[in-house]
């Protein structure tokens, strides 16, 4: 079993960098604190004896040797990056707990047959550059390196040239790394597992998602002296276009999300009428139909309140994914721990994105995951006990264990 | 009659600074380029022979002497301070239509009895700081000077430090001086005179406003992984008052006006439920109760809205002004003045709101409107017509001159 409180002094020790407003963190991705938060975990890795890979998109692969020179190594990890106003659990226990695994079998001086290697992919929050999981993407080959680092955040700043600003850009060619298997820990961000007081999710699912980038054009006008007939009023256009996504969402229950989070009039003045509105949308499904349904609705339903209003409307894909089913294989190496090791557990869909969403298009994947309090995360008062903390871990370890094999 | 090629030359002149993006103007109050036009228009009016008065809120009075000494003077003036994406002739028209009556008093050799004093009022737009009309507010008693420094924009700068830093606070007490009469020369803002094709509207009244700053308070959450059941949307709620300000006003025509103009989600983040919204709620009317009755519907309506979402809600008035009517002589002199010329006129109400309608309350006032294209303004694309421009400043020539006396 691991250490679990140096499991809990590791995660506290990471979310001193970027601290946020309200005890949570902001170290979002390609930023000086996520640089900070880099160099610590090199240092962590280091001091555990691992060789530290860096690949050209800023992923991070922390290697204890294996026993087999030709053996694929054990994959485990997830993110360090966080939401502006983010939790400290929320991709770092992943991360961490992955470390926390490596120091644990240096304890008990355990040898596997196959390389462990920690991951920490770049940028998996998308709330600076979308979409998320934007490097583990490319790395399993859905996006091309140039585009990603093309994207660019809302000032307008380059992925790439931030990634070379922050000197986080690494030799080695993105995906060319091969996996026997991959492993991610990461919190629930859900209910579920709490209400029904189970230590471990054993995630069989993941949601499939869409992200929409609305833009509605209407006309700056003035508020006072513009009669009421003659407005084309673009913010008006984006409070019906965010009740229908809520609509359409609830139209499509059970299981199924939606929710507008970005939302920004032009030019956002007191006594101006909006003449711009641009704001994003995100449906999520296990269902694929749904998740299709749910975007086709939309469009059809906000090309509509454009038109009423006048308004001239573009709607661009900027997110996706299609649901996802875990390797069997790696789910029952999951299982298997968690009922060795006597937590109480259940199978579970993943109600977010994953880094491990991508990497199981290119080896066999599988996550694990614990409770969180009140089911809240993207808060920075995310929380989770050092119990289920220490728990995810134990069944991280054991399910790597059989599959790197002693 | 004025020289219109010269004051469309000047108008022309005072835009090139603080340039917009799209042709117009982005000169907001107490910004460096708010300071630069300020210090051009200072040149001009001591060129002109004017000697500067500044009073403690930076507001700027040129005065041309009269031949009484004991007269009070009778004042012209409006703003030069500009929306963030504003036009060319806000307020500026006004201002610098008042220094060209100035210079055509001169090329003509004319003396007036009463001293004429051509003012430029600080943060008439109310956009970078609320309310609108500040320190013309302050000078006519209607809010206090250290209540009006106080005031903070978006990055929370107070406005009196703002002042301080681009160096335009005077000596003067704010509302010592006293005047005789108050002329306004405006565009419309709104598209009456160009429909109805007259080249002067006769201001006989101003509407009242409330706005009010709407602060939602929900729960940031995960946009995948929270079921929609739990979820504590502040920018759903957002959406939902936002369309209830519309069906209010709608509810309230003929005569009655409301918007949302800004409006801000947080954290701002695709992946997250909005745990927080900031919006503000503009309603007008010529008529008070209409007015009033608006707000109290919205205050109903949105308390209704947020008690259904489970959202905190607070509601604090930033800005109000009850219904205007101006002095009749002064009003009565406007409209002799364009019959006078030939101008074709009818009488209006101000949509917007005008220093004028402060000032109103301390000294007889009455306000010139000229058409604008389209009716549009607050926006870069703001238009008029030179020979707009000409027949409002001619007419203010002529109702100055029967104030001032010759
Ligand atoms: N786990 C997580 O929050 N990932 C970010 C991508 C998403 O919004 O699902
Ligand atoms: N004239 C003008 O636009 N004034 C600003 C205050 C208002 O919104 O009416």
């Amino acid at each position: 079993r691991i250490d679990g409180d140096r499991l809990w002094d590791t995660l506290m020790e990471m979310a001193k960098i970027g601290p946020g407003v309200a005890g949570g963190n902001n170290r979002q991705t390609l930023t000086d604190a996520d640089a900070e938060g880099r160099a610590l975990f090199r240092r962590w890795c280091e001091a555990a004896g691992c060789t530290m890979g860096l690949d050209g998109l800023g992923n991070m692969f922390a290697e204890r040797a294996g026993t087999d020179p030709d053996a694929l190594p054990v994959y485990v990890g997830s993110h360090l990056d966080t939401q502006p106003t983010g939790g400290k659990y929320d991709g770092v226990l992943g991360v961490l707990g992955g470390l926390e695994i490596l120091r644990t079998l240096d304890d008990l001086g355990i040898r596997t047959r196959r390389p462990i290697v920690v991951t920490n992919w770049t940028n998996e929050e998308g709330t600076r550059f979308a979409p998320a999981m934007l490097a583990s993407g490319v790395f399993a080959g859905v996006h091309a390196q140039d585009w990603a680092e093309d994207r660019t955040d809302a000032d307008g700043k380059r992925f790439g040239d931030e990634l070379d600003r922050i000197g986080w850009r690494g030799d080695e060619a993105v995906g060319a790394r091969k996996m026997h298997a991959f492993f991610e820990l990461h919190i629930e961000q859900g209910p579920i597992l709490e209400a029904e007081g189970k230590d471990i999710g054993v995630v069989t699912h993941g949601q499939g998602l869409w992200w929409l980038q609305v833009t509605l054009t209407g006309k700056d006008a003035h508020t006072g002296s513009t009669p009421m007939e003659m407005r084309v009023n673009a913010g008006l256009g984006m409070a019906r276009v965010t009740e229908a996504v809520h609509r359409i969402a609830m139209d499509h229950l059970p299981n199924a999300v939606g929710a507008v989070g970005q939302a920004n009039v032009y030019p956002n003045s007191r006594n101006v009428i909006p003449g711009k509105a641009v704001f994003t949308v995100d449906f999520r499904s296990p269902d694929l139909d749904k998740l299709n349904s749910m975007r086709a609705r939309l469009e059809t339903e906000a090309a509509d309140i454009a038109m009423d209003l006048g308004l001239g409307i573009e709607i661009e894909p900027v997110g996706h994914f299609d649901p996802v089913t875990f390797d069997e294989t790696c789910v029952g190496a999951v299982r298997a721990a968690a009922e060795r090791l006597g937590y109480s557990h259940r199978d579970i869909v993943s109600g977010a994105g994953h880094d491990a969403c991508w990497i199981n298009q290119v080896a066999p994947t599988a996550m694990i995951m614990c409770p969180c309090v009140d089911g809240l995360s993207h808060n920075e008062a995310e929380e989770i006990t050092r119990d289920w903390a220490k728990a995810g871990a134990d069944v991280l370890l054991h399910a790597v264990l059989e599959t790197a094999e002693i």
